[in-house]
């Protein structure tokens, strides 16, 4: 029995300690990766014995990338409100369009839309947040992508749940459904710390800890929250989620960008995770993240693109850069989040924060086949002296040439395999004509 | 006598206050825009008449992206030694570099990948500063490109120029072997008011007033600069330049981080223009532009990529973004520059502060046909509700399908089509082993 595929030739991008293949191989089987090699190691039998062969010669091969924080069905609303006021934008355009718009189909149709721009830019992994989202389960299996999959819960009427108090349902349904899935890991979301009660937030704890999976909050994103957060409870948020007892290995605050050293201590102290999103929060002039005190406190921090809405695209390589170059400016120090360190953070260190550092985010033998072709061969890459220098700084999404997620070939020379892009372009455009005519 | 290239069936920009149009006609005679119009209005015999006709359908035609300022031939070190302090950057591993690999030869060809690299991500005008510069002249008019090209003058010995005191030798030389070029325009770059004298920097301006060119000078870069300046002339960057009297409408001042207010007024009293290089400033932790409020007086400033080695790449799509999300957040406020104003900033603005506004930077009749076609039939560019946003937030570089400068076709549906990019790459690799053999 061979391999299901052999990638050949590639520059082989290892996270085991030693030093990069300058030509490698990398052999698939069963969805995992079971072996990594030099090309003049490689053995004959082995090569003539596998399913499919990927000639890799030019390109990179790395872990796919890890997008820690996503709300994939807002695709549809990318560019519709941008350039406003946070609360113009959330209560004038994106509350409305969410209240007319979001419905089975369109998470389902909007979300597969998410998955095709993901795969084509070199994420295998996605943390998602939404309604509706066994719809959203649905797209992201289909697509072939791994994927946390978080279904909403907030304390006013929502997209699926017009009775707030019935809001621990759906989750519950969700996890029912796909615990134990082999790409899905349902959990839950609680949006905020100032739209969930305290009740709300340590009942939904209380069905993630039953279930033994993710919490997901959106913390700390903007002064104002911290400020109505201190005037409600008299806490900072990261205090305020202590009390409720939710911190844990199992809670991923989302943002983080108002947290004082104090609550960075306490994060630690509890073991809780960090998804930062850098263009979001310059997007919405939300302000930065102090993810290079909190990497250097040893917080687990993950890199996310948020939804489309505030960003407006779900390219992670555009994301490392803006997290690279918005660190050292705000620190008034070059050497901040240094390449190697921003390039982890988009795949060890999102893969460690949402619980999955055993199946992805790293290129070793054992590991899920979640893989990606970086095609070198272009002027913008050229010349190489440093792999993570031109990942962080130079590639960008559109680089990406192939695919691979649980051994799976989901992308092939720039050519989606499980998604038919044409037909999904198709219908998202037809719900964006229904959302231009509303205004 | 019919049309050298008539564009058909997209979506039109225009810049002449109407409506852009959904479906459009660009027709191109003589290295000029003809004529723009609908479809439905296009007479059969233009269409039967042209020389060659290109298919846009699906696709955006916009004016073409003025890069402001470049080093081009640095992308030899594009990933050379990033993440660094700004010194040990520049005196460890910048300097000698130039020192040991700067070279007619080096020049030309890292100078061809650069116009490989802007071609393809949609720059069709460049103004480049560096040494050799009429090598880089060579290159560029070879691509192609339409340049403002500015030979260094610095203080110290330079590449090309060992004898300081003959430093305006080279710039003199360059103004005569290129001006009347049609595509290049020479121009002279003071390196910087802490590495040229005032005697240097007067002398630099009148022979760019005799001739008739632009000056450029990297100013107010660093707060280390400003405060070297006032130790040693007892005035901030600003104010210096204004006592060497060198500051007019053909005066560009290149970063301008740390401009106070009455800075900008004085700028905006003398009339002289600014580049700004988001991401160049982000990296080396130099600050944050007063670009809003630069912008709000009237100054004149286009947008600049810096050279590869501080950026990493030269993608104007990548920089609208980095400046728009860049200066919402340092302005604590997610309305300032927004998405139509950061696009003004890369196309009529840029050339606008180069001189060129009546030639390039605008979609409209009698100004060069300095074109691109963005393919807008991509998963990360769906829906479209607005196109500034979509090529601000979401669009990068590869999705540029095809580019025209002054009337001719450079680059058809990615294939570069005056530049042998292979030739060119292998050429850059090659200088490329040298320096990785020098460390």
């Amino acid at each position: 029995m061979g391999d299901d595929l052999l990638i050949i030739d590639g520059i082989v991008k290892t996270d085991t300690g030693v030093d990069d293949l300058a030509s490698g191989y990398v052999a698939v089987s069963s969805g995992l990766i079971r072996e990594v090699g030099m090309m003049s190691e490689l053995p004959d039998p082995v090569r003539l014995a596998a399913a499919k062969v990927i000639d890799a010669s030019g390109c990179l091969v790395m872990p796919g990338l890890v997008n820690g924080h996503n709300h994939c069905a807002m695709t549809l609303f990318r560019g519709l409100a941008d350039d406003l006021p946070l609360m113009t934008w959330l209560q004038e355009h994106i509350f409305p369009s969410e209240a007319s718009f979001v419905s089975p189909e369109m998470v389902y149709w909007c979300t597969r839309l998410a998955a095709a721009e993901m795969i084509m830019s070199g994420t295998t992994t996605v943390a998602d947040g939404y309604f509706f989202e066994d719809q959203a389960a649905r797209a992201l299996k289909e697509s072939g992508m791994r994927a946390v999959v978080a279904q909403g819960v907030i304390d006013f009427p929502a997209p699926g749940v017009p009775d707030p108090s019935a809001n621990l349902h759906p989750p519950a349904e969700l996890i029912k459904a796909w615990q134990g899935d082999r790409l899905i890991s349902p959990a839950i979301f609680c949006h905020s710390a100032y739209t969930c009660s305290p009740e709300t937030i340590i009942s939904a704890k209380q069905l993630a800890r039953d279930a033994g999976v993710l919490l997901f909050i959106h913390l700390a994103e903007t002064a104002w929250e911290v400020e109505e957060l201190q005037r409600r409870y008299g806490l900072r948020p990261m205090r305020h989620l202590q009390r409720l007892g939710i911190l844990d290995e199992e809670t991923v605050c989302v943002h983080s960008v108002w947290l004082v050293p104090d609550e960075i201590e306490l994060l630690n102290d509890c073991g809780s995770g960090v998804i930062t999103c850098p263009e979001s929060n310059m997007k919405l002039a939300s302000g930065a993240a102090p993810v290079a005190r909190m990497l250097a406190a040893g917080t687990r921090v993950g890199l996310g693109t948020d939804g489309c809405a505030s960003n407006n695209d779900l390219d992670l390589f555009g994301e490392m850069q803006s997290a690279a170059l918005l660190h050292k400016l705000i620190g008034q120090d070059p050497t901040l989040l240094p390449a190697p360190q921003v390039v982890r953070m988009a795949t060890a260190g999102g893969a460690r924060v949402l619980g999955l550092q055993y199946e992805t985010g790293e290129l070793s033998p054992g590991k899920k086949a979640d893989l990606i072709l970086v095609d070198l061969q272009k002027p913008h890459l050229t010349p190489c002296y440093d792999l993570d220098s031109l990942l962080t700084y130079a590639a960008s999404g559109s680089d990406v040439k192939s695919t691979i997620i649980d051994g799976v070939l989901v992308m092939e020379e720039r050519r989606l395999l499980t998604i038919d892009l044409e037909e999904t372009m198709t219908r998202v455009n037809s719900l964006a004509d229904q959302v231009r005519k509303s205004f």
